[in-house]
């Protein structure tokens, strides 16, 4: 199956929430601490728990590449258990010379077979198009982030009077087809005013459960416009929801907790 | 010894080349291609002919995320290899949350051991943090770099009428003291107004060699300013200078000839 009809079909079930597997040793019940590969037991429980209430998934490469060689080695054994009817993003936020950029998009798209990216456009078109090159894949640029310091140089004001985030997305949505976006949730009012900009493009959005932003407000604004494209991603606040040996349940719960919001809210709007 | 002493060091004996260790299997002679292990295997002999005139050694972890788990294991057998007092730039421009960011500071200095590191400003500070706070390393934060599109966003014009990557420059030099800048030496006239901008900060210029940049306008530029905190690195020009099985030699022989070229420009302008 094509990698977007993958993310297609999960959004045409009302599924909007990837699951973040941002897995930290320091932060899994001690009781799998103690297994013999802990960090790839903790993930394929929660998988098994929540993927048929998952939208995605989101793997961050940093939590691995933190281990070195065997961070990798533990990355594609999760790959390896997904099941393949779900989207997975490498959310890697490359962004290089082009020469580099091909490596960094051979590392996804061969090596651990990711179905999108996430990409930081600052170097520009260069450092992206390796990456758009896999036009069977989805990339997410990064256009205003969850994080404060966002406001440093991506909500820089501009000579012609945008913001430098819009011009981002201005650009990059002519790049390619294939182009989504990342848009921080904690920016709620700024989001608001955007959504237009995205012309209906795949947004990921973080920022939702720890971080703070708004569930009801994000899925309530797309869907009161007729766009359904998006995805909330949300991490700690589910694969850290139960803190014993039960956890995975205490995902698959949390994880069905934000599916029922969703609804909820989207039954709201429909009337 | 610090970090940054194994820099300065060699910088005071006008050592100014780093070798960039982009080693693609592809590329490598055939001869090497049958090693068993050839990408280390190459390293390991580029590492024996060059270390005597290095200024550092500089290695994009591209090419060896491109193998996943291998080239990790890779990585680590290389960096066992160097000299202990040869400073080595982990480039891997990363910029995440700073949760994220945290991690992938742990990856570059405490699991694979490197005395500096590339970061992507473009999230702000949060993301720069974790590893600034590795204090007895440096950081070479990017501001313009050596690709054509480095004009897309780098060199875009601010409503204060100042360029981003200037607005890069002029924030980033106040998060830290061990704050250093990557420059692309394609760009020469805009590096000769940005120079007194550094205020004397280390300075890691890409492009020279394959790209196109002119050592002797770098290095002369620097030097007439009284300022030798630079450092210029070269890649595929000096580590694929040869194409059968002595490249070793090759290689050596091509960084004296960028040393000599240096020492010249430098007498010169001692008069």
């Amino acid at each position: 199956m094509k990698s977007t009809e993958k993310l297609i079909t999960k959004i045409l079930q009302q599924k909007h929430i990837c699951v973040g597997l941002d897995t930290d040793f320091n932060k899994i019940p001690k009781s799998i601490q103690y297994e013999k590969n802990p960090i790839f037991e903790f993930n394929k429980r929660i998988i098994e728990q929540t993927y048929e209430f998952s939208a995605a998934y989101k793997i961050n490469l940093a939590f691995y590449e933190k281990l070195g060689s065997l961070g990798f080695e533990i990355l594609s054994q999760t790959m390896e258990i997904i099941p393949k009817d779900i989207f997975v993003i490498g959310d890697a936020k490359r962004g290089d010379i082009g020469n580099t950029a091909q490596m960094y998009a051979e590392s996804l798209f061969e090596h651990f077979n990711f179905d999108a990216s996430t990409i930081n456009p600052l170097m520009g078109i260069d450092s992206a198009e390796p990456f758009l090159n896999y036009s069977d894949k989805l990339h997410f640029v990064l256009t205003l982030t969850s994080n404060p310091s966002a406001n440093d140089f991506q909500k820089i004001k501009l000579e012609n009077g945008k913001y430098l985030y819009e011009e981002i997305i201005s650009k990059a949505i002519k790049w390619s087809e294939n182009v989504g976006f990342v848009f921080g949730a904690t920016n709620f009012e700024l989001l608001k005013k955007t959504i237009p900009q995205f012309e209906n493009r795949f947004v990921l959005l973080p920022g939702v459960g720890t971080q703070g932003g708004s569930l009801k407000d994000v899925v309530a604004e797309f869907y009161s416009r007729e766009n359904r494209n998006f995805v909330i991603n949300v991490s700690r606040d589910i694969i850290y929801a139960g803190n014993d040996n039960n956890f995975d349940l205490a995902a698959k719960e949390r994880i069905i907790f934000y599916n029922d919001a969703v609804n909820k809210i989207i039954d709201e709007i429909n009337g």
